[in-house]
């Protein structure tokens, strides 16, 4: 079997074998919106079957972050926090360093499944670690406000504005990002709940956001999950262990930045009541896959690679030309990669009774001006999908590279 | 072991084997918020082992709705729908008719892990049923608008105002509540979406409310579950098979109602903020039991029974006057009884910044007269746990029995 690049497919051992290498833990992420069921539970913290849900364990500590390669949970909680004004310069890097260091220690305990730090809080007890990552970002605010701004990675400069953005600027941004991914609601929550308390006097959250993907399980076999539009959505997301996967994903040099990457963030909501009028072949022809199997319109299974030259017996192209994938495609824009890790939301219904539904789209790339800004700017001119959906936050943070045990992410920045 | 009512406690096994007559099909009730892992998974319909979670089937049909005796699922949608302007009257009667028993029609499909029945929405395609449980009620104002004002139940009248409240009505009451349970978010969401689209033109969707609970396997062994205070919460709920358990629940009396149930649907906000800067046993005293494994106050453990009149060394109550569970009980409000099956919420922050997060409290009763309302009207005084919480979306519906096989939900009414 091929995979879509025409690379040959990795096998799930293959994928496992690298492990050490590549920083992953608990096997590969498949798609953007899970193949959750990869998540091998972690050796026994006792329990009965059935329970491994619960036990499957994903280590804090390593050279990437937790929560960039694994498959994504069931459960997301997104936020941002700003530093506590006051201080400022060299005064808030004293505050920002004790924070990561305290939030460091907090992530690797929880993923380990131990009690919170405070009795006060015990929402999560009893449950097991649950695939808990948590996953730090610096946003570029956070490096003028403690006098660091000549050690800003270079490409974290604001987004550019795109065409038909309807971006709420109070749900954007912010000095430090925080994904915290989870396969039980309550333990995602609690995971919040406790980096709030400790953040209490250097930092206040901004903005928080909920999503989900599929819970491990609820399909009979591990496979790429479906977005709130119904489409198989992840199946071209690059993999480690392809050709040139590590650089087009994280960081070189030797800064204190490198092996580290750079997140974007949109809550894009999905006009789901326009979409549900629209016949499946339509739907199929704005995406330019087919909705029941995720096949590329040009033929084949799901991996089968896209042929964008492929054409219909009518002599039209089989994907359209303003088809989501065509567009969004490395190849048509210069070889952009990104790895796409996003999550569903469904926060209730708006004034005028539609859906506020849709994607928390995070995509983790070496360079945001290589990755999502180009790809961006062609799907906002050209893409079938934006008669449908409506960009309204977004946020670009750098995540730096994981830390080693004993260690707090950040640290090369600001030791 | 004795239940804390004093009961012998049930086994699981006994519960099961009265499923027929209590219509019970999948275990029962725990706790208010959930012991999900009560839920057997259906025979087979293949799929390797992990998957349970989603072949796990609770049949639509029965003597009661399915969604009330269950535990309570890993993910909820509740909803609101006002039957659309027009006909009135007889017409509408038509229209609601027509709806219902497309929407039971559905529901059962759904149950049952067959595919959606339109095409244009796939959002849980390839997952199995997940424990789906749809469950629809009536409001109030339903029955002056189909001209069925003379076959109202007794007991549905709008639920009186309480001190403290703060109640949105655009997000409370509603002519027909629809309360869908599953144990994945897509498949629950996806529930929702087909039911709102058969209503188009019938009825349109007044409010959304999303909820969860602990997933199945989170914990190591099945367990009464925790809400977002971190108490384990459901303990002392009435439990099928317990005497008079059945007229406690559901209505008597031979009426197109008989053997139906209020349920009262309070969106409640908890001062997490406020709540989380109180001492662990301060928080203890404001509920009347151990924060760690749920046991009363007065001594034992979980499922001992309460001894209110028992006290400490230094001569004071071991449950404090003003403890939630002391002030709720049955035995202080003439032995009022309501089946609680809520839900947390964690819906991001409020513009003050605190946490928009609570309880989706749900409860089932035969008489809201009862049950509720003269519960709450003790707790709205005297309850410490009021200075932590704000109710601030009210419902009350009238739950029709359950549909035998080729029936539909509210037939004995509209037929
Ligand atoms: C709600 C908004 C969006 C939806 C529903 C959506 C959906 C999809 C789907 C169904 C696919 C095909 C399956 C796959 O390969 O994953 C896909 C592919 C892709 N999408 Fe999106 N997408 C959205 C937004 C975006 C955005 C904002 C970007 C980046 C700016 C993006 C970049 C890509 C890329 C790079 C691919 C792979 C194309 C290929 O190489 O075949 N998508 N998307
Ligand atoms: C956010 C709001 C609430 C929270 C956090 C909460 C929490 C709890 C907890 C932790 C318990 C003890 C464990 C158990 O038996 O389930 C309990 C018991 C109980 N609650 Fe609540 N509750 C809330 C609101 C309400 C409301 C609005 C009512 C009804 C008006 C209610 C009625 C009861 C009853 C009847 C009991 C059982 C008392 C007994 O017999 O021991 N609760 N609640």
């Amino acid at each position: 079997m091929t995979s879509s690049s025409g690379l040959p497919r990795l096998s799930r051992r293959a994928l496992l074998g690298s492990a050490g290498a590549a920083g992953l833990a608990v096997g590969a992420v498949g798609g953007a919106l899970g193949q959750q069921a990869l998540a091998a539970p972690a050796a026994g913290t006792g329990g009965s079957t059935g329970a491994a849900l619960g036990r499957a364990t994903i280590p804090f500590h390593g050279p990437r972050q937790a929560g960039i390669l694994q498959p994504a949970q069931a459960r997301v909680q997104l936020a941002a926090f700003d530093l506590a004004d006051g201080a400022g310069g060299t005064g808030s890097r004293d505050g920002l360093r004790k924070l990561l260091r305290q939030w460091s220690a907090t992530a690797a305990r929880l993923a380990r499944g131990e009690d919170a730090p405070s009795a006060e809080n015990q929402i999560a007890r009893d449950a097991g670690p649950c695939s808990l990552t948590v996953t730090f970002g610096f946003g570029a605010s956070l490096f003028d406000k403690t006098g660091l701004t000549d050690r800003r990675p270079a490409a974290l400069a604001p987004l550019p504005d795109f065409p038909e953005d309807a971006i709420d600027r109070a749900r954007s941004d912010g000095d430090l990002w925080v994904q915290i991914g989870a396969d039980d609601a309550l333990v995602a929550f609690h995971a919040l709940r406790v980096l709030q308390r400790q953040a209490a006097g250097t930092a206040t959250l901004r903005w928080q956001m909920a999503g989900f993907g599929r819970t491990p399980g609820a399909t009979p076999h591990p496979m790429t999950g479906r977005n709130l539009m119904g489409q198989v959505d992840g199946t071209n997301n690059p993999k480690p262990g392809q050709d040139g996967f590590e650089e087009k994903i994280f960081t070189g040099g030797d800064g204190w930045f490198a092996g580290g990457t750079y997140a974007v963030v949109r809550r894009i909501r999905m006009l789901l009541d326009n979409w549900e009028n629209l016949p499946t072949d339509r739907q199929e022809r704005v995406i330019g896959r087919r909705k029941s199997d995720g096949a590329p319109l040009s033929g084949g299974t799901e991996t089968t690679a896209v042929d964008l030259t492929a054409r219909g017996a009518d002599g039209a192209l089989a994907v359209p030309a303003d088809a989501h994938i065509r567009v969004a495609a490395p190849g048509s824009n210069g070889g952009a990669a990104m790895l796409r890790r996003g999550f569903s939301y469904a926060d209730g219904v708006l004034a005028d009774g539609s859906p506020d539904a849709g994607l928390l789209f995070v995509a983790f790339q070496a360079d945001p001006m290589k990755g999502f800004v180009p790809v961006q700017r062609k799907l906002a001119r050209g893409d079938g999908l934006s008669r449908f959906i409506r960009h309204e936050s977004s946020g670009l943070y750098a995540v730096p590279p994981g830390a080693p045990e004993g260690g707090y992410v950040g640290q090369a920045l600001l030791d």
